[in-house]
This record gives structure tokens, sequence and C-alpha cells, in this order.
């Protein structure tokens, strides 16, 4: 297929026009960029007086390396992708079949308020659009922090050369994006590209860094989670190196996942394209594009905890246009959103959300031991400032520990679980085991209760109890966690977590005890049997 | 009950009056009904150049056919109507106890301000109140469309007679809706209606028409679904000739099943009384009222769908007083409603909602199987038209198909699971089956894992393995086809359809393994006791 | 733990100072409480001429009272509070450790503005901060009726001799709710309070007084409830009284109940501190922090039946700033709110909520069986009340008696499988019940499918068939009764409630035939046993 012809990607374009601008020695930004966290510069041999040329080369360097997260990944010989998957990791699958002819920014709107209209009309909204309109806003507007993004912007595209000093940045049109920052026109066919995270970051250098930085700031002290991970910077090569995602043979419904997974792929996940309102980007409900469902709703907690019913009762009262600096202040949110205390690090805001992740996503026993590690006690302490924006430091504590406590009560259930699911795989009791227990495609391999059996069933696998301990370990106990992390009694106490985990316990053991007592049984009869053969 | 006894209709009132006016060739609408699909008027035996007049006296004669979808239908005789039936089917079920006394519209207000003041602040708050206000709009309000509407409703009465030329509409009061358009007074005992389709169908005959167009426009072409089905036009008597809502003893808890099937008999499911707001139609949210559930999740695959996760964090942006027609352009949408895909046909809005069905309602292997017909390739390439207002074709297309394939492969799962049961049942192996399985109330009729079994229960029917399997083909699959269809990934992935259906998949032939396994046993044991009996 | 110690409560500061003005024989207030409920005057000893301070130091006292609901309740001896205790009661745990110095509540701000900036930025935004501006509302604005229960709160003041006559009150300032109305400075240490229900009453004398008299106006006829059960006043103590809750070892999971539980400990789970927004509490999203989830899922079922969907989608035209009392009026309601039909009895609004309750939170046969009594009968007539502002008598009459009947068909399931897994129980033929069954902890004791079982498990105990059961009557008949109570037909028919039910009676018989079957095999195989030891 054409486009499944691998792209060089924007490196391609920035990568050598940086190097050009190295040895000019741009003069560095006086702030050093205080936003991206210093694990990111020391991970990429950079220093703080790095110019915006050199650290935008250096992350879309790392961005684009296989080695190191990018493309399809290990199991890349056992699937191929749909038509859709050039839309889901634009950067990996680009070209075109036919219209092969050149076009310019406004040959594109023209063409396009009727083949497409939507997308002229949604980026005539846009802030991209008017630059000079942004320009104009009087100083007390709430969106006039955008003239010094702006600023920025323009100051990194300079050290880039792509911008003449004096010279100031009309518009952000099509070819910008589709081509490549200061392209005037090109190629339908051959040069236009669906933009990836490193397009956004030609121009977003601080905001791309800071979202790739995430790569850096999340090293599990006990290897409880690869380096970088679970986060956004990494959420695609996770999916891509996802056992059953890559075994399965229903590559429509295993996209389904891939549909999630593409914030490291693209900013448009967050920042819908193409009217790219940061308004819209900081209400809940844009995290819950993936953050929702049986095993990570973190939005219904919060939509029903304390702080999201303020929200769903108040916020439109809030001032959205305001940065999310001003949200407790001027903006006047009275409870916070995902993005007031995922986004923030003592009062800070950057794009990278997981400077604070202690439980990482699935609480595991190999975190509830550690939790007294001093990696995990400063991230606590992170929270505790976060949560004393508002709550007083006695009340955020009280509630961090009973947080910490009832999730590790709830792990306990699992481990009650485990154990005696596994002590039937062992002894071969499982319904079918001994003759009609097909193993799951490769790469995956059979285990007791395996992640593969929530999307694939052969024969007796899993059997019913398998079952029931993968939602336990995969969902239960992960919306347990949730509900107690989001402050939402009814997630984590008679609605789901806890109840859940209880009432499966429960019918795990109530099979344990029926599959052995049949087991005891079926030997009385074969004694009886046998005795009768005598 | 005096309520119960049947009512003529707006036809006693209506095509009669159509009748004269035909003689008198009125001079027809030069548009020609172009929202209006061609279907309609060829079941109608019509051609375009009919007046108002004549339309509606044919669709309006129709609407009250028994022979075509009106009444309680072919179980009548099963059940009777609840005291609430009233309001539900208002059209069927008529008339009064008391209150024997003439009333005016003025009347009704004056007394109603009293007893029943919401419906009167209401209807003072809706367009019916004051057309003059309506008429005073500037044209750059985005509601003076409806100066257009109310024209052609004007015109529509006067092929009626209910206006003379020149004359215009002062007011909607009480009476019109509620005795005819144009009356002005009635006894409140035996004049009084509650208006249903055809009732709101006297002045908007081309929206009435539109919405009794589905019953023409959905033909299945292998006979998949009855003419007109699943549609809102034919939603009642769909509800009266389910076998279950027939047979079952408890009424009232079937009259739920009723409350949601009123889109036949009533306009009011979407166009709630007496406000009757155009804006508030066009929210997501007044389709819930019905698609909204275990077995038709539209609404929440919808809100937790990026299209509808930009609707909750953008919509109060939108100017939901402007017309479908202005969504992504004037009115500011940058993602759909349901309005918007549902209604619109080629960039045309109406309301007939199922010329673009395919998989209609619940996926079903005879769909799959027929794909590639014409039929379906029609239908296939007007979502591709719609999708394409946002969408490149080439996306477009993908995502269909990957919808398609999708939708396939869950229903590959459902036939496996029918397998296993149908011959568990067909070898009398099911719980309870060979003493203790008594059929189903009439017209229902015992089958493995029938649909009734969701709703009845006695002895051992449905078995705990039928109740599984009834809820994977009527539940699990149409909200794993509703996930793809609103492109919700969870809702197809990872929490509803595919691992829901793998789940019960593979909880079923645990079973079957099991049940068998006991046969044998029992066997052995059979034989064991014969042995000992020798 | 210094923070456990009791603390005497408002009423040390506020009984005494009400006694010196009792004597004064202060003037009575000429419309004598009417939206407080007979009940209350009649529990109390008063009669509608008390003054407020007598009528607050009543309350207050009664509120305080041990043998009345204050307090750990029966089993207290058995638990442990959390850290987190004190923040859920906040009358019951006070006293902090250190910071023993005098503050001013100019102090309060100054400190706090860095401390917890966001309770400074929510107290400012409030009314409590600025009266000059709310007596400035012009007479037309809808917030001007507060000016009147500013006046209110004054006149309280005054028989409490908080405020001289002729002056007016300046400001609610931090000392007034932490320290004592009128309370100008005070130790940090020492006489800082969280405030308590009682705190707020010491200006909100009324509404204290509506909420209190949920107490009196809910003693049920033939015993179903404990007198004054279930309500907000005393939601606390039947927290802490029930023994599953106090035996639990899990002490931050059980927590999890207590965050629910605070309607009796504090006025903050309604009116969010320290905005304390009145249109905030309006919204139907505000009391769905407790009510939501499975066993009382009255917000879920609200927002999805027809008065919630007409909220959703036409809600924000609202002007949720009016008075309830304006609701359909001025205000544009076109559907009900939890508020506008909870808080109203005849069209008067109160803070007791309970005044029209019947089938009081989970549906007993007890109730069922004495529907026809005059209690609920008379009950029924006010809900026809609430009804008919917006629905015909008739139409509201024929609903109430559908949900009734539908609620007593529900119940007639779960009555059916309680004889079944009762039997099973007497028979000792549950899995594992001969060997394997501990009991619950104490208080707890067992029994066949008890509450305590949906949030503890030991051994077989609770049994998996014996889950399923306290589902369905804890869960799925609360669930099927909400649905028709808030006329969500998904609620009660195919979604939740009947549907639901149904499938689990049929799982409870398949087990229990299976049980019987299995029984009835070990029996035929210990008779071959025993034959072959012949």
């Amino acid at each position: 297929m054409i486009w499944t012809s691998r792209w060089p990607g924007w490196r391609g374009i920035v990568v050598v026009t940086a190097a050009v601008f190295v040895l000019d020695s741009e003069p560095v930004r006086a702030e050093g960029w205080p936003t991206v966290p210093d694990e990111l510069f020391t991970a990429l041999g950079l220093t703080r007086d790095v110019s915006a040329s050199d650290l935008y080369a250096a992350v879309a360097a790392r961005y684009y390396d296989q080695a190191k997260g990018y493309g399809e990944g290990k199991f890349s010989e056992m699937w191929e992708p749909t038509a859709l998957a050039r839309y889901l990791d634009p950067g990996l699958y680009q070209g075109r079949e036919a219209l092969d002819f050149e076009v310019t920014s406004a040959d594109c709107a023209t063409c396009h308020e009727t083949v497409t209209p939507g997308w002229v009309h949604a980026a005539n909204r846009s802030v991209h659009a008017d630059l000079q309109a942004l320009r104009a806003l009087p100083a007390d507007d709430p969106r006039a922090y955008k003239v010094e993004h702006l600023d920025e912007v323009e100051a990194n595209l300079r050290t880039m050369g792509k911008l003449a000093e004096g010279e100031v940045l009309a518009e952000v049109a099509c070819a910008d994006c589709h081509m490549g920052v200061g392209v005037k026109a090109g190629n339908h066919k051959t040069d236009l590209r669906l933009p990836d995270g490193a397009a956004c970051g030609q121009c977003h250098v601080r905001q791309f860094s800071e979202r790739e930085s995430e790569r850096d700031t999340l090293t599990w002290p006990q290897d409880q989670w690869p380096a970088g991970r679970p986060s956004h910077a990494l959420s695609m090569i996770a999916n891509y190196e996802t056992a059953i995602w890559a075994g399965m043979a229903e590559r429509e419904v295993a996209e389904g996942c891939t549909m999630c997974h593409t914030t490291q792929t693209s900013c448009n996940q967050c920042h819908t394209r193409h009217e790219f309102s940061a308004a819209q980007a900081r209400k809940p409900e844009m995290c819950a594009n993936c953050h929702n469902g049986v095993d990570h709703n973190e939005f219904e907690n919060y939509m029903m905890s304390r702080h999201g019913l303020i929200y769903q009762t108040n916020g439109d009262n809030w001032n959205w246009e305001a940065p999310l600096s001003e949200a407790f202040a001027s903006a006047g949110y009275n409870a916070p959103t995902c993005q007031t205390c995922h986004m923030s690090v003592n009062g800070e805001y950057s794009h990278n959300l997981v400077q604070k992740v202690r439980w990482g996503f699935n609480p595991m026993p190999s975190i509830a031991e550690n939790l007294d590690h001093p990696w995990f006690q400063a991230r606590k302490e992170l929270w505790v400032a976060t949560c004393t924006q508002c709550h007083a430091p006695s009340f955020a504590t009280s509630y961090l520990d009973m947080m910490d406590q009832g999730t590790i009560q709830g792990i306990g259930l699992v481990q009650e679980a485990d154990a005696v699911v596994k002590k039937l795989y062992e002894d071969g009791l499982l319904v079918g085991q001994a003759d009609n227990r097909p193993a799951p495609p490769a790469p995956d391999a059979d285990t007791h209760g395996g992640f593969f059996g929530l999307f694939w069933t052969k024969g007796n696998n899993p059997s019913a109890v398998e079952h029931e301990y993968a939602q336990m370990w995969e969902q239960e106990i992960m919306r347990h966690f949730k509900g107690l992390a989001h402050v939402n009694p009814g997630g984590f106490t008679y609605s789901y977590g806890w109840s859940e985990l209880i009432g499966s316990l429960a019918r795990i053991r109530d099979e344990d005890t029926r599959l052995r007592e049949g087991a005891a049984l079926e030997k009385r009869i074969e004694a009886l049997e046998a005795a009768g053969g005598d």
C-alpha cells in the first residue's frame, strides 16, 4: 500500500535547519525552560541554556528514534495496519495515491470549503487564523496571556531561521502544519502530511518538550513499569507491544485500543483540530476521550466526586479562557479539574502529567510495598502541595493516607483470588483444562487469568473463574483505586471497587470449592468403577 | 372505561375538508416537497405537485389505517391498557368522565394557570404564543428562518381552507391543538383531545410527511425487518406486536416499554410540550429519551465518543437557535450531534431519520451477508457524504469499513454461542430442562435463549446459560455495534461490546463443558447402579 | 489523639445565651415558622410563637443529644475513627496539636491567602463576604429575595442578643462560623472549630429547624423504619449503627460510606464551602453527591428521565439565581429538578425533604402491604399536588398507581428468590456451608444473603447464590423502584430493575436445581459406596 511507506518525519525538515543555527549560536532564552523538568535535559545531554532550535532538534530526534519507542515496536511482524492506521499514527504511515498537483494554503481553503467544509470553518475560528486579532486583545482580556505565547513561538522560530529578526508571524496557514512551518506551497500528493506531535512542536517547542519529558520523569525506582511508562509520551508503543493486541486476528476490534493510544503520535487527542481551542482542552471531558471505562474510569470517578459535581453545577461560571494558573483566583474555579491537579507541580503548570504519579494506573503489590521509599514519599508531598490549594494540609495528608490504605486493602483481595485461581491452574482442575485449552495466539502465552482472556477465547480458555479473576486484577482493583484517588465514595465502597472485588472473590471461592468437590466426587466414582471391575 | 372508546382521529376533521379543496384545485407549492422522499409519493400514489391539503389527507389517512400499523395490533386481545395508556397513545384512547362545559382557549389559560400552571407558563414561552414577535425578528437573528416556516404553515392552512387568502395566523391557541386548527371553542368533556402526530401535522404538513416517509424508505432488500421498520413512524405497533410485551402479566412494567415507543403516536417525545423549543430538540440529550441503555446505548456511545466530548466541552459556544443546515458554518459546531448525522441526507435535513440506515438497530447475519448489495452500498455512500463534511473521504471510508468488519467479528462470537446453546437445548441438557421448564406466556413460544427470558422467568426457564446468551444476542452485540457506529473505542473494545461478548462466550463454553461432564458422570452412576442391581 | 477529644458543641455558646433572652420575652416572629412542620413543635414541646432564640436552643440541644442520635452510636466500642473522621463529623472530633496563637478573621484571610488560597477566593465570592452588596440589589434582581433572608437572620440574631436593635450585620467573617457568631478573635489552637449543622443554624434558624424536623415527620405507622429515618437529619447515626460498617476491619474502605452520611453533621454536603452558592445547591448534580450508584441511583434515573433530559437540554436557560418558588414561573423551568419535587409540600419549599416519603429508600413488603393506610394515602395525595404543577391530576394519579404496582411486582420477584435461598440455607445445601462458613465480624450475625456479604467475605460466606440474592434485595429492587419513581423507563424495564431481577431470579433457580441435583447425586454415590461396603 502506497500510504504505508515510511515517512522520515519532521526531523527531515527541522533537524538540519537546527544544525545550521547552532553554528550561529542563537541567543538563548533567559528563563531556561523552567517548566521542562531537569530529567529531560539530563537524558538528552543538554543544559538549560539550550536554544529553542537545539532543544527541538534533540527532542524531535528522540521522538523519531525507533530504539526509543517510535514505530511499530517489537511485534510488528505479527500484524498488519488497518486502513485507518494512518490517521492514528500520522507520522508512521503517510502518502496518498493521487491528486498530484501544486497547492498553496489559499488553494487548500478554497477547495476544502467545498470538499470538507468543517475543516475550513473550524480553522477560521482558531487563534491560528488571525494572529493580528490575538495581538489586539486588551491586556485585561483573559486570553491576553496568549500574546506571550505568540511572542515565544516567534522567538522559537527565529532560533530556527524560520522568522527573521523583527519579522512577525502573520498567520498559521494550512501548509505550515501540513507541509512544514514557513512552507508556502507544495505537491498535494507527495508533500502533504498529517501532522504528528513533532509537527506541532516546531512552533510549540516548550509544550512539546514538556510532554516529551514524561519519558524522563517516570523512571520507577523498583522497575514497576518500563522507564517512562505509563505516559502520554509513550502511549502508542505501549499499544503496539501489548501481546494480545499484536496477536488478535480481529484487527478492527484491536484498532479500538489504538484509537486512544494516540497521545504519543498526535496532539490532536486533547487539542481538537482545526479549532485548537485551549478553553476546550481545559475541560474534564477532554480527558475522557481516553480516561473512561472498565479499567481506568478516572472520568466517571471525577464527575461523581464532590470536585466533579461542583464543576457540573458551577463550572459554567468559571472563566475557561483564562490560563490554568488563574484557575482558583481570577477564573473563579471553586473545585479542581483533571487539568488543575494533574498538570501542576508546586503551582507550576506543564504538559508533563506524570510528575506526581505514584500508583501508576494499575495498583500493584510492588508499589504497595515500596510506598515509604523516598521516590514515592517525595511525590506524595507534591500531592499534599496540590491539595492544599484548597484543603488544610492535615486534611490532604489524612485523605492521601486513606487512599493508600484503602488501595492496599483492595490489593489484598486480588492476591487472595490469585492464590485460589493459580492453585486450580497448577492442580489442573480448571474447567476443560485437561483436554480443551488452546493456547492464546502468539506472541502471548498461556497463564491463569491472563490479560488475553478479556479479548480472546477458544475452547475452555479462559475458563469462567479465570475470566472473573482477570476482571478483578485488571478492572475492579483499578476502579477501586481510581475511586479512592478521585474521592468518589461510591467508586470504591459500594458501587465499584471494593464491593465488586468482594463479589468476585466470593464467586471464585465458591467455584474453588465446587471444582474440588466435583473432582473428589469423580474420584469416588472411579473408585466404585474400579471396585466394580474387580 | 369511557376513555378507552376509540376516537376517529384528526382525519375526521381534516380529510373531509381536504376533499373539498381538491375540487377547488388549490395552487400547488412550487418546490414540490423536496425534503419528502420519493418513496412516500410512490407509496401513496401522489405526485410532487400535490397540494398541502391533499398530502396531509393522504398521509393522515394512512397514519390512522389499522391495516397499516395504527391501533393495538395483532395481539390486542391478550392485554388491557393501563390507566396511563391514554397519555402514551393519545389518538387511540380518548374521552373523559366529567367537566361537561363549553370552553375557549382563553378559558383554558385562565383555569389552568391555577390547576396546572406549568402548562401555561411553558406555552407562553413558546413560539406558538406570539407569532407577531416571530415575524418581527430581524433578518440576522438566527431564528429568522422560522418566519419562512410560518409562511409555509399559513400556505398549508390556506390549501385546507383554514385560513383565507391574505389572512395571517394570529397565534396557535390551546384549542388549535386540542380541538382542531381554527376551532375557537368546544366542550371540555367531549371535544378535547390529547394531540397525536396527525394533530401537529395539520399545520406542519412537511415535517409530518417527512416523518411518515420513514415507512417508505426502509424497505429491506432481503426482508431483514418488516417493511418500514425499525422506525419512529412505526414504533408503537412494534411495541404492541412484541410477543412478550403482549404476554406479560405485569402490565405496569411492560408499560415502561411503551413509554419510549411513542414516536409513532406523538411528536412530544422530541418536541417537549408546551414550550416546543426547537433549540432543545437539536440537542443530543433529547434523543436519549429513548436511545439509551443496555440494548441501544447510542447516547452513551455518542457522549463518550470524540464527537460527544467535543459537544460537551464546546457545545455551549454553538448557536442552538440556528437551523441544522447552519450547524458547521454560522452556528459554529465543530462536531456533529445525533441530529446533524441522522437527520441529513446529502446535506438536506428532514424528519426522516432512517434513510441511511444499514445495520438497523440489531446487527444480524442476514445484513452482514448482504453488505455488498447495491441497497446497502448506496446507503454507505450517503454516510461517506455525511462524514466528509468534516473528514477526508478516505478517512470516512476506512472508518466505515472498520465499523462493518468489527461488527461482523462480533456477530461471529454470537453465532458460536448460539451453536453451543442450541445444541444443549436440542440435547435436553439445560438445567431443569427435563422436568421444570414451563413455556413462556402466549403469544410467545419456547426457544433457546429467547427474548422473553430477559423479562420473564418461571421454573428453570430461562436457564442461566440461556440468559447469558440472550444478553449476547440482544444486548452485547448491539452495544458492540453501537460503539463502533458512534466511534467510541471503549464502547466496542474494552468496556462494552467485544470484551463483554468474549466473557459471555467463555462462560457459555464453560457451562457447556460442565453440563456435558455432569451428564456423563450421571451416566456412569447409572451404570454403577445398574451393575449393582444385577 | 488530641483531636478526638469531645467538643461540647455550639450549644455551649448559644443555649445559655438563649436562656437569657427567654426571660427578656423577646417579641415573636408574626409568621410563626410556617415552613417548619407541626411535628417538630410537638416533639420539642414548643408552640409556634417561640422566639428564634428558643427555637434554636431547643433544636440544637436535641441535635447534640446522644440519646437522640448524636455521636458514635451503639457500636462505638467496636471501631476507631480514621484520621479523616474529624472532617466528616466536625462536631464530634475537634482540636488541633499546635498553632497556639490569637487570630482575628482578618488574620485568617491574610495567612490562608497563601496557605490555602482556594478558601479565601471562594469566601470572597460568597454572599457572606459582602452583605452591603446584597442589600444594594435592585428589587427586580432574581437574588433580591435574599435581602429578606438577611433581614430574617438579623431578626434571629437580635433575639439571641447577638445584634442590637437597629444594628445591621456587616459581614459573615471567618470567626463567625469557626468560633461563634459575633466572636471577633480567638486562639487558633483551642477556639477554632470546623462548623457543624448547628453552627450554620445560629443564623439560619429556620433552615436548620426545617432540616431537623425530618426527625419528626417520618414516623412510620407500622414501624417499617426507626422513627425519623431514613433522613438527612439522622444520616450519620444510621452509618455508625450499620453492623457491617462497624465490624469491618478495613476502616478506610468503610469510611467511604461515612463520606456521604454527613448531611447530619454538616450543611456543607449541599452548600459547598466557602462560596455557599444557592444557585449551585439548586442543581440536580448537587444531590448526586450521595444519591447515585448501585443501591440508590436517583441521580442516574432523574438524568435519563424526560425530566432530567429537559434539564440537560434546556436548563442553561433557567434562572438558577431565582428562589425555588419561582421555578416554573419567572425562572423558566419547564421540568422539575430534584429540589422542586422533594423540597416542596403543597407549593411551599423547605429543607425538610422527607414529608412526602412513602416507599422510603428500599421498597419493602411491609410498605407494599400498607399502602392504603391513611398515612400513605395522604402522602400520595401530596405527590399528586406536586405533579399537577405541570401534569393533569388524572395523569399524576395514573402514573403514581403504575409506580406502586410496578414496585410491588418487583418485590414479588425478590420474595420468590428469598424463599429459594432461605430454603437452601435451612437445608444446609449452600456451597461450603457444612464446613467452610465463618461468621461475619461482630456485631453482625450470619444469615442467608445478608447485607454484610456485599462488603465482606471469608471462606464460602457468602456463597455465590447468596451474593446474587443480596444484590437483588439490596440493589436491584431499589434500582427498579427508583426507576419507576423517577419515570425512567429503561431504569425499571430493560436496563435496570425488572430485567436485572429476572436475570438474578433465573440464575438463583438454576443454582437451586443444580445444588439439589448435586446433593441427590452424592446420595446415590454414598448408597453405591455403602452397597459396595456390604
